[in-house]
């Protein structure tokens, strides 16, 4: 996995340099809310979602500066859903990534609007010239952003989240919560690239299969994480889910089902991206990596 | 004013009959979300956002079904605004609308996910292709609507305003703050028109001009009848800014200064339409109504 942890940080470190160029610090009055915009952007973490849409890019060879853009509005969107999952109303975390969360940070009312300037920024790259010469590659990278971010997708995933304390959800639906709260935006971050790339449907149909397969393993490790790692390890609050009571893929199906189930799906993504050989050899790492990630 | 009254109406009903059909009501699980959505954007309202882009399209000879998706868009935004704005972090607001706000109905967590969702859906009609059938276009509206919305348009004029209790702000500070918390996105909505009927650059200066000082002329009669009104008559708690000792364009200008300043706006705003004669009679309308409005 070596290979995996160097491209890792290579796009860590590019795509924390186009956030810091897209989101510069101003002196304005409304400085306030930028300062959190930023804050929580530039907070880390492993910039899972941007890797995969520049390396989906790769495949198509799609011009890095323009993947680079659509990774930096991803990860916006899913900074600006950490925020708000973290308010007080929501999941009253006051950690993130090892730091104070934004609201703790900065206060309630800052962070709800932090949160919404960074969804809106995301729309806002998309859209521009900059992101794309051909108008109908922006359009529908801002449709199916929006598709994946909304009620349809992370923010009724979300919604049903809240509602899980007092609904014992069972396989079925844990695994819609899911597909709706994060694996909508694992496969907006996946068929970027052949969006960009302008690719024929087969090459959408297999990255979004990955993606699916993915994004259900990532949350079931997720799970497992919760149960078995610490928030040192994390750097946010862990075992909340067993103390809220809520049914997860741990307690409906059992630690060694779960990671058996996360496997299998690591393996079904990869052998999606075959007809892509070895260029798609550090995406298929990423399917492992999810799986035995320890934070 | 009969004509604008019943041009305002037509619009409602209009506006509100898109806005049931592009977000329908759902049973799934995420149901709880989209039933608060459709509470907050069904909720009545003058429907002043939705009204000029249709009459900035019509002067472009624009589909109007093109203009009433751009038209429920922006409502859209604007209802996620209120929605926010409302919770208890921020303006902690109980009254909307002459209804209980969406927090109140709903929930706190509710309420920040319909106010995402809202926002999310806004660039999702917008993106998608039965708004225009030119990408270009789509693209071009999701990027000012974005630019709008924003840090440097909507969400960084409130977060301003949320300042504002702990700084004295004077005239040109005040202006800022409302060229950016109202006023862009009244913007928006009159280069709407020009931006779906690709007309040339003197049309959208125009509209600009217009939408500018119309804005302007919005927010200082809001003061006024911060200070002038009832709850009953504006459906929503008054006098909140004396309370909070925040300083407005009354307070800077006084009753009859402010008065005349919003009056000198709406004449500016009409006369910055002569270019369209009387195709443009009911956008001069509305620069006297929201000047002359008691609600």
């Amino acid at each position: 996995m070596k290979r995996l942890e160097a491209a890792l940080a290579e796009t860590a470190t590019a795509v924390n340099q186009m956030l810091d160029n897209l989101l510069p610090a101003v002196t304005s009055a409304e400085r306030r809310v930028v300062d959190a915009m930023r804050y929580s952007v530039m907070g880390g973490g492993k910039r899972i979602r941007p890797f995969l849409v520049r390396h989906s890019a790769k495949l198509f060879d799609v011009a890095d500066a323009h993947a680079l853009r659509v990774a930096a509005a991803i990860e916006m969107l899913h900074c600006y859903s950490l925020v708000h999952d973290d308010l007080p109303a929501m999941d009253d975390a006051d950690l993130r990534r090892g730091r104070p969360s934004v609201h703790r940070q900065f206060d309630e009312a800052t962070a709800i609007l932090a949160g919404d300037g960074l969804l809106t920024m995301a729309f806002e790259v998309l859209a521009h010239p900059d992101t794309h010469a051909n108008p109908l590659v922006r359009s529908e990278l801002v449709l199916a952003l929006a598709r994946a971010g909304g009620g349809a997708g992370m923010v009724g995933g979300q919604m049903i989240d809240l509602e899980a304390e007092n609904a014992q959800l069972d396989l079925p639906a844990i695994t819609r919560l899911q597909a709706l709260k994060t694996g909508a935006i694992f496969e907006f971050s996946c068929i970027a690239g052949p969006i960009l790339g302008q690719a024929p449907a087969e090459a959408h149909a297999a990255l979004r299969d990955y993606a699916r397969a993915l994004g259900l393993a990532f949350q079931i490790a997720d799970d497992l994480l919760d149960i078995e790692s610490s928030e040192a390890v994390t750097g946010k609050p862990v075992g909340r889910d067993q103390v809220a009571g809520k049914a997860t893929f741990v307690s409906l199906l059992g630690v060694e089902g779960a990671r058996k189930r996360a496997q299998d799906l690591a393996e079904h993504a990869a052998d999606r991206l075959a007809q892509f050989s070895n260029r798609a050899d550090l995406l298929c790492d990423m399917a492992q990596f999810v799986v035995d990630r320890r934070s």
